[in-house]
């Protein structure tokens, strides 16, 4: 499973501020932590005035990618946004995201096609997220069509079946699980969820995490949008992929064990 | 989901020899301190020499009905064992278990619809624990069979999938689950999960445990039985029941909280 590390980014605390006093250390402490956390990719967010997201964006990748040998992922809506940070990006980027909302998909899927990167299909209709398993399906069902419109194959997208706070919507955890296993056996395309969201307005949001992210790598999850540099997630994942069968003999298990990777974090922690 | 506190068990330390010597107080601190972390059934098991099995089972029945009001999951292969503990047991007991080996589901299978209990199932046959999803659930279609041939409605049935370390068998975790889900799908029975023996052999066998029980709690699993004095584990069945659906408004979840059960371990813990 593919993990994106997900702390570079303007809604949370500090980033937005550095950022803005192109702070180069702060950001590449943050991108050299969650490297060392073994991510695959790392998230960019520089959500801002419209106005400046393209500078903005366009420095963030530069600075991340002077600090560590990753891809990342450009969590834009902009086209001009992506189109520079695209230009500047060493390796293959993930775009993220298009929905179904007008002009997004059409506004971004071009510069997909012209670095043949990647590109991630979140669920989303103009009346906003689903709720049911069959809506998220149909809004993916939507989504593959236009990305084959594009010519880009259906290997480089992910589809993310938009995951709800479970305090908004109890019902949430069922429905997506449902849907990303919908989404993989009947449409064949890649799934990828960003875990925080279900926890949003509860305490002890890892908690949650963690148990929601369990479940779907059981279900065959192809990538999650995760903070690597929550310890006990980490080992959530280093355990899930012992238990789905990508660990042979556990060794990476016995291996992160042994690095003192699995080990309960100090109280509070 | 149902919880089955699995902690008074010769196989653990210090059972075998408060069961030999009688001791009612280590047994009956075991049975409270389950009762109070939120079990609705404790399973006992008094495995020890054929001959003294019986007496053992019945008084470990007795002395730990003395303590909480709970009903009791009996562990035991033995019908004289299971005989004697049904005639003294109050409530609706459930036995465990019925297999798919010579002569013992024509052992307990009498007593089971005598005494109107409940019964497990687990998914062996004469070769063992199987390794594939699809052997499980032929084994289970087989031992449906059985257990509606002897008039016992299959409401009062339990089938166990048979977990096998991970250690051993790098499959066992999406062979297992994908049992899960066709034993509820093809066959409609409800399904149950002893979840330590999965990470038995390793290290941080909690950490394997928690995050295969998460993975199976979202795949409709009905009962688990478990180590309720995993504090660890208990907040994920908490957070695993929001997940599922099962705690409107997280109101449980919430209550949890506030009582501390969801607090993060001291280190070590």
């Amino acid at each position: 499973m593919l993990i994106v590390g997900e702390r570079i980014n303007s809604s949370l605390s500090g980033v937005a501020e550095a950022i803005a006093a192109r702070d180069e250390a702060f950001i590449q402490g943050l991108a050299r932590r969650q490297a060392e956390a073994g991510v695959h990719f790392l998230e960019v967010n520089a959500a801002s005035d419209p106005g400046e997201e393209p500078d903005n964006l366009e420095w963030l990748v530069g600075t991340v990618q002077k600090a560590v040998d990753l891809p990342l992922c450009l969590d834009s809506a902009s086209p001009p946004a992506v189109e520079v940070a695209l230009a500047v990006h060493r390796g293959r980027a993930i775009v993220n995201s298009i929905t179904g909302e007008p002009g997004r998909a059409e506004g971004l899927l071009p510069l997909v096609k012209k670095y043949g990167c990647q590109v991630v299909g979140l669920v989303v209709g103009p009346e906003g997220v689903p709720r049911s398993a069959a809506e998220r399906l149909s809004n993916a069902r939507g989504l593959v069509e236009v990305v084959k419109g594009y010519g880009i194959p259906l290997d480089d997208l992910y589809l993310d079946p938009g995951v709800l706070p479970v305090s908004v919507d109890g019902e949430v955890g069922g429905e997506v699980l449902q849907a990303l296993r919908d989404i993989k056996s009947k449409l064949g395309v890649k799934v990828i969820l960003g875990v925080s969201n279900i926890s949003f307005g509860l305490p002890r949001r890892r908690l949650l995490n963690r148990t929601f992210l369990a479940a779907a790598m059981a279900l065959g999850l192809d990538a999650a949008i995760l903070d690597p540099l929550d310890r006990q997630l980490m080992a959530t994942v280093t355990a899930a992929r012992a238990l789905r069968g990508e660990d042979e003999y556990c060794a990476a298990y016995l291996a992160a064990y042994r690095q003192g990777r699995l080990d309960p974090p100090p109280r509070g922690g």
